[in-house]
């Protein structure tokens, strides 16, 4: 048993917002802004160079990924942190092919973020050797796992419908059709319960301003199984993944470790933030939280379907078989979250028609759902989102 | 002519330093703290989600970017930012690799920044099609350029020694040999006038946390010639260089301008900060700033190699070949260094045997270079360098 959610003393959260969108941006933790503030100014300000020593920012990444680690089940140092989601994506699979040169086929699915797809097509245009991304219906996938495959790359939780793959049964076919696999976490760390070691996937990556809270552009992680680390080629071969990057030698030599994984100069800045965000899932179990986002969300189907019969469940009936999000289609959506966030409901938009409520029970408890509902019923029901204010469009939510 | 130089009251520098690191991580502008707060407090903890419109994050990497353009010569519109250095040198190499089909020889140097010549070795093996690195001496790049080259890939300015390449002598080269040329400007954006426009060169990179004094781990910039972008392909192409990235569209569109050499989700704590730091340009004329920088440095040289006679001039005398800093070469530079920071004359050690000292005319005068080279003179003559405490190693100074 840990420690009772939610855990709203915190964060700071303004007054009046039922906030549904931590899976896309989570909230504010209390300490990250004076945190923020002491690297500036007494990190940066006062100790300038000295700071990478003094202040511990070389250590900072591995100290960063050794926390994620320990929300996916992960051993302390098989993950490496910085760069945006969409560099670790390329980087698992610039890696992954070079394991499998004689296959030529990305297995991916059309529920995956497009990021993930375009960094894939990127590479393959890179490399320019025949090789074939194929993205059929998340429910196909396990049917496309065929000996051709080389590698294996799906997102666990579906952005826009909360759809959840299971990842042991995905990782097993993957290994039988030997293929590697790689597991995109985005919408799983601190979601939901991740075993990665059990799972035994050969890579993961994620990213950490959504459900871990380390505000906006956070760095991303990736994950490498401990086996095969030393084995890894590094495509984006940086000088803070090499063996002695103050050595300054003239030719590229990994590091001994997960850190061959990093790139650049680290973003001590958001970094710090982060490390700072990670601490309020000390003391979480993740069974408590799994338990609590399912409540919360059922209360929300049912809240919502019994009062907005326009609204289609866009997501997984089951439990069992969704993330920590839900969805609703709706024709006229993206005008009705606009009316929803005028109102302090915030949740967001997705293409073409996903009106999408994240929960996190960190900071969520049952009666916000509940009031969430309420606004939700009078914005559907009595058509507010025809007000011609609501239906200019703005570039993300 | 621009302001007065220095501008030292822009600036927050410990009492009692003599800051000669600005080239290695510069420092601390007044207002960059009370920015980030405001962003993660007001912003991010405030408008939430909302920000990414509200708060003019979506805008933010191209304002940024276009500030930067500011101050190496280049168009608005013309300069992405975000992700590290490391990356976006990843990115000018393999986008220009595509422009020449047919040519197998990436030509930089072996006085090249060990990181670019590393994401090189990467991208060759990532690519797999017999393409070679060749890294002559600085002084043989001219004669090495040959039909062969597909890319010409310098930086501008030795981070040891401070020598600079004639950057138009040699694009013209590259040019006339039918090669692309990227240009490093890590150690000249800031440091010394750059018109990369007039230079004509498809591509530059540099980083933000030297002479822009964006703090630790602030993003980096990529330049793309105006009349070359949109037929570049992008190798990271990662949602936020699409064409409409909240379509959400399963296949990669590249947007329709130097946006699409931006990868993921920008980093907007750091990239806040950054805006903030290049607040200090206002009015800074480049040929004042250039004047103050040879004349801070010619007042080191002099000053050091009067006093110390075991230290040996690394960089060139002639200040027209010389970026922002001067380097001397010691055989017992580490410990040497180390005294000298104790003592609050900062500068840094890269191996074998380099003491290397950046001039930032922005926030250093006349009397502190003096003051420096008597502090220099101590440490030296006297062999306070000897004491064992100054030989610990740490990673980075």
């Amino acid at each position: 048993m840990g420690v009772a959610l939610p855990r709203k003393e915190m964060f700071d959260i303004p007054e009046g917002v039922i906030y549904l969108d931590g899976n896309s941006l989570g909230v504010l933790p209390i300490g990250a802004a004076e945190r923020a503030t002491e690297v500036i100014r007494d990190e940066w300000g006062g100790q300038l160079i000295k700071a990478w020593n003094t202040a511990g920012w070389m250590a900072l990444p591995t100290e960063v990924g050794d926390r994620i680690a320990g929300l996916i089940g992960a051993p302390a140092g098989s993950v490496a942190t910085g760069d945006t989601l969409s560099i670790k994506v390329y980087q698992a699979l610039a890696a992954a092919l070079k394991m499998r040169p004689n296959r030529r086929v990305i297995l991916s699915d059309n529920g995956n973020f497009p990021s993930d797809l375009y960094m894939a097509e990127g590479l393959i245009k890179t490399i320019d050797k025949g090789y074939a991304l194929r993205t059929p219906a998340p429910e196909d996938v396990l049917a496309e796992i065929t000996e051709e495959v080389a590698v294996v790359m799906l997102t666990q939780v579906d952005y826009r419908t909360g759809r959840m793959h299971d990842m042991d049964a995905i990782t097993r076919a993957a290994h039988a059709a030997g293929a590697v696999m790689i597991w995109d976490l985005a919408h799983s760390a601190g979601a939901v319960p991740v075993d990665i070691s059990a799972c035994n996937a050969e890579f993961a990556v994620g990213c950490t301003y959504k459900y871990l809270n380390g505000g906006p552009g956070a760095p991303a992680f990736i994950y490498a199984r401990p086996d095969i680390t030393l084995d890894l080629e590094p495509a984006l071969s940086g000088w803070l993944g090499h063996a002695a990057p103050f050595a300054m030698e003239q030719a590229y030599r990994p590091a001994m470790s997960t850190e061959r994984l990093r790139v650049g100069t680290p973003s001590i800045v958001q970094l710090s933030i982060l490390q700072e965000a990670l601490k309020v899932w000390e003391g979480v179990d993740m069974a408590d939280l799994r338990a609590a986002s399912i409540a919360l969300s059922e209360t929300f189907i049912h809240e919502v379907e019994a009062r907005c019969p326009t609204l289609t469940l866009a997501s997984p009936r089951d439990a069992a078989r969704r993330g920590s999000q839900v969805s609703f289609a709706f024709e006229h959506g993206y005008p009705a979250m606009q009316a929803l966030i005028a109102r302090g409901v915030i949740g967001d938009f997705r293409a073409p028609n996903i009106m999408r409520f994240g929960f996190t029970p960190l900071y969520l408890d049952q009666a916000e759902i509940v009031r969430a509902a309420e606004v939700i019923e009078d914005v559907i029901n009595n058509e507010v989102w025809r007000d011609p204010k609501y239906h200019a469009r703005s570039r993300v939510t």
